[in-house]
């Protein structure tokens, strides 16, 4: 046995000025974050929802006119409290289950493998659509702000989409440094807002004066009921998305891991809850409701807030800007997580295998492009505007999150001990809310879309388990637990198409004396085309230019066989003889030797008939084990 | 020696279905046409000009205002002279070149090799075009006839693109009965209007009174100058595209192959000479101008033509009809013979070679695939309006026939005999005229898009010029004239990449042996990733499954080589060690074997990584003549 390690770590190439030097994989410790960079990563998606959480709610709120602005703070309340809950149940999962994983891995291990790939399922939905949506959510922002820029919304979807990709195939770290500004930008500006807002209303006795007045409400045509009360809470919810992120990610983490991901997700919760409960007194204390999208005069809650406190000055097209950034860059959690959850599902052999390979920068590579493929696919099929998307992506963040919590019930009662019944009991009540959730929003959004997640989740699962199933196959198929048998090993029955004399034939049938005696030359004839005076070519230098050497060799002479192709078929009668002479001989191997003229730049191929590929495929698809195809190149160059 | 002729004509296959059976190679006879289908595949290109020629010329008469149309008469009179010229000519040559080539044909042998190319390169941009124009043209004109089919411009382009194609995959006999209907419609409804026409202006003493009036003509604002007439006289001219398709077509005809081409030839022209004519008289007789195209209130000089004569009745509707369907399948001739001229030149070797080579219905299949991909190409990239197009395949057409004709006059000089300096007057008199086109046509149009042409078609030639080139090389590097090297044939060096034991690399490691025992195992190890479960079980068996069985077969040991990868690269190491066995062993061939799964279906190939197909492709580029690669198949079915 010889061991082996390379000298040079690894060849210079244009790919290091791209996506950065390749990592070896013992410098994993210097790919991973602490909570500073964490946030940039995994809160982006969850803090960026504060722009949408109170929006969506408001808007289904428009129906009861003025007395609906007062519901918003109860509601943002119970939606707070129910985060609360998520937040501790997704603390206790990243101390029980520091390797990641999130909702699939606790689902799994404690509801059984289907629960689990429930949960995955929903989760990759989830992240494919937060990806689209979220980049054609700022773009379209973008687009509205420039019209001219209207006609370029795909390539400008597309361009995004390709630079998240190379971002994070640089690598967790630089993702996170590149993503901290717009995040703290984005919490700071609506921060200042918040602050400045709650300074006047203290100031001004609870009645604080618009600087710009918001948009006037409509009468009200509606009352309050129980199902408005709930669309209004699940809708709301959509401000809870991506709070799954950090579970997924523990292993990013620096050491120690757990308390850096504890940190980093009390973080992002804190400063949700803030921005949320904030946003909520604030909207009512100035009276602002949701104007209806889509129709003229619209406005979004976060500007008429912004503009009412701060009035339009710099700072408003700062924290304008700033949402539009974050909006667009939410996408940017999913890169993170999404290759993590494949990889995560992958080990266990529901997904392909190659999601589990890290690449040059420790990345799960093929995670990214998976993820930037469907989100790109979906991109392009919806021509860059993703509006009717966004129904959909609520019922797999939240699908996981109840899947997550019942998961934590189960391991708190099989755990035991000190405490378990209170943690059980906290993610019961999680796991209670989170699923009611989930019902309303595919009862209220089923029409809208919502049917399409609850029928692709269950597709996915299928797939999972065939994935699982044909791996199964190939491992039970393959597996071999007896010696090699090197009885009977006798050299190869070797065919050579040949159809004139020249160096790449030479070279070729030269090989085939080096592994066999057996040699067949198959000739074909064009019969009635141009290509006839080959044949006599071949034939006139038969004798004198193989046959003979092959004498004074002392070896075996090869066979010439000469067929008629009266259809001009080439490879259908070597294939044909091929599969014969297997027949006849079914002891013996049979290889095809392919001499193949390779040429310096692949436009040099125009110049040629693809026949030796042909070949080689059609061996592959119609031959057997007994047929190998052994591929004699001569270079041109040399 | 071996003969063999395949029993079974050839597998029965969904291809019948879509393209006919095969035809074998003799049966070439029973493809080839007469006159009457030779007017459907040669002809429609011409006859169709009889739509565009006159109200081109009419068009750049409008300055001119009801004085422009009396000129009319003499420019069609002079175009109908240089026809017959053109038609004399290029009945000479199809006398003088049965095999077909037409234009290249005889600039090639006349005039050199560089004036055949010219003539070559010209008529392929020319054939390209004609597609394009040809199909846009026609959709075109159904799309301004119902426009709610107006968004679908393109895929009806590609469509029709599309059934070209396969039609005239499936050979050119069918082709020609296909086309015969619209071909003899369009001749038929042209002509009646025409008698009608002519009828009415006899008995109306030469002052007919129109059904439908012609557009009133605009007032004078130029008058006519030397410069307009040769403008005129050239756009007129397109009138005459097309006339060349018979020539370079004969091999296609029925025996006697020169007479039935003849006859076609003749027949074309004669029809076409009435047809313009007939039209031209009329147009000057009913005072009918041409309308400024694209602006409203457009209408062809046809459609007026043919409402003043006989009315808006279904009539009407039916000529209408028939001009729109052989505008859009006069494309059909440029898949006739675009096809036969590549072939020509692809013989010579300035073409690819597969340009030669025919498929199952004896057509050349390569031709129609490139010609069906170039204008394919074109009609996407105009989005299917190809209007700035038209200026540049004028071009084309008469520098071929200038080409033709000039070589046509070296011809009869060089053979000499009775009647030669006729013909050589003749020929003279019809390259001077078709060269005067030209220049005006290239200094009229220059600004308009024939610079595009002018600086096609010497790239295209340097192409050609290079591609002959490479075939010379190739041939010259790969010419063999010595017997084969049959000292020192030694078994080759066999390298084999195996991760664990299994079936697959128990199959290989077999095969190894069959060809030689000096074998390489070459084991990948990722330090530190979690793959590093797999050496241990490869080293565990190494000793039990591997070297005991070698050594009671009293087989050499295979090499076990165990080498660490710390950036998770697995070919590279493979690929270093390769070359490096090939350094220290410069009088050996090292064969790389690869174990290979192969999967029933392609997408489990999803479920792998490409790792063998990726080898491959790095040993292919950086190999050399002394590496070989050999697949070993694993199939998983059987």
């Amino acid at each position: 046995m010889i061991e082996q390690t390379p000298k040079v770590a690894a060849r210079k190439s244009i790919f290091d000025l791209l996506f950065g030097r390749p990592l070896s994989s013992d410098e994993d410790a210097s790919e991973q974050v602490g909570p500073a960079a964490g946030i940039g990563i995994f809160g982006l998606d969850a803090l960026s929802s504060a722009a949408y959480g109170p929006e969506a709610a408001l808007t289904l709120l428009i129906p009861l006119g003025i007395a609906g602005i007062s519901y918003i703070v109860p509601i943002s309340a119970s939606i707070i409290v129910l985060m609360g809950i998520v937040y501790f149940s997704y603390r206790q999962t990243i101390t029980a289950y520091p390797g990641g994983g999130g909702s699939y891995t606790v689902a799994g291990e404690n509801l059984g493998v289907y629960a689990g790939l429930l949960a995955g399922a929903a989760l990759m939905i989830d992240y494919v659509l937060t990806v689209a949506v979220g980049i054609s959510a700022g773009v379209g922002a973008l687009v509205s702000a420039l019209p001219q820029l209207q006609s370029h919304t795909l390539a400008l979807c597309l361009g995004i989409l390709f630079l998240l990709t190379l971002v994070n195939l640089r690598g967790v770290r630089e993702t996170g440094f590149i993503f901290l500004i717009p995040t703290y930008l984005f919490v700071f500006s609506i921060a200042v807002v918040i602050s400045i807002g709650l300074f006047k209303v203290f100031t001004h006795g609870g009645h604080p004066i618009p600087i710009i007045a918001p948009a006037k409400l409509p009468l009200p045509v509606e009352a309050i009921s129980i199902w408005l009360f709930l669309k209004v809470f699940a809708s709301g919810c959509t401000a809870m998305t991506g709070v799954e992120a950090v579970s997924n990610g523990v292993q990013a983490f620096r050491e120690p891991k757990t308390k850096s991901a504890h940190g980093t997700l009390t973080t992002i919760i804190a400063i949700l809850a803030a921005l949320l409960s904030g946003i909520a007194y604030l909207v009512r204390a100035y009276g602002i409701g949701a104007t209806a999208p889509g129709l003229p005069g619209y406005q979004s809650v976060l500007s008429q807030l912004t503009l009412a406190v701060v009035g339009k000055n710099i700072f408003y097209w700062i924290t304008i800007g700033s949402i539009l950034l974050v909006l667009s860059l939410s996408a940017n959690t999913a890169f993170a997580d999404f290759p993590r959850l494949c990889r995560a599902i992958a080990e266990k052999g529901y997904l392909p295998y190659p999601l589990t390979l890290r690449g040059r920068r420790l990345v799960f590579s093929y995670g990214v492009y998976a993820l930037a493929l469907l989100s790109g696919l979906l991109l392009i099929i919806f021509k860059g505007v993703t509006d009717r998307l966004i129904p959909l992506y609520a019922v797999g963040a939240f699908l996981a999150f109840t899947l997550s919590q019942a998961g934590m019930v189960m391991h708190w009662k099989r755990k035991g001990g000190r405490g378990a019944s209170g943690s059980m009991f906290i993610n019961g009540l999680g796991a209670a809310a989170t699923g009611i959730t989930v019902c309303v929003v595919i009862a209220a959004k089923f029409t809208e879309g919502a049917w399409i997640t609850v029928l692709l989740i269950p597709t996915l699962i299928y797939l999972m388990y065939r994935v699982r199933k044909h791996y199964g196959k190939i491992s039970n198929v393959t597996a071999c637990t007896i010696p090699v048998d090197l009885r009977k090993i006798e050299p190869p029955l070797v065919v050579l198409p040949i159809q004139r004399w020249s160096r790449v034939a030479e070279n070729a049938l030269r090989f085939a004396y080096t592994i066999s005696d057996d040699i067949w030359a198959l000739h074909i004839v064009n019969d009635g085309e141009k290509g006839d005076e080959g044949k006599d070519e071949l034939m006139k230098v038969w004798s004198q230019y193989i046959e003979q050497p092959a004498k004074r060799a002392g070896l075996k002479l090869p066979e010439l066989v000469v067929m008629k192709s009266p259809y001009r078929l080439v490879l259908t009668p070597i294939l044909d003889y091929v599969m014969e002479l297997g027949r006849r001989y079914p002891d013996r191997q049979v290889a095809v030797l392919i001499p193949e003229l390779v040429e310096r730049w692949w436009w040099y191929y125009l110049l040629h008939n693809q026949r030796a590929t042909a070949l080689k495929l059609m061996l592959y698809l119609k031959g057997n084990r007994r047929i190998v195809v052994i591929n004699v190149p001569w270079y041109l160059s040399s």
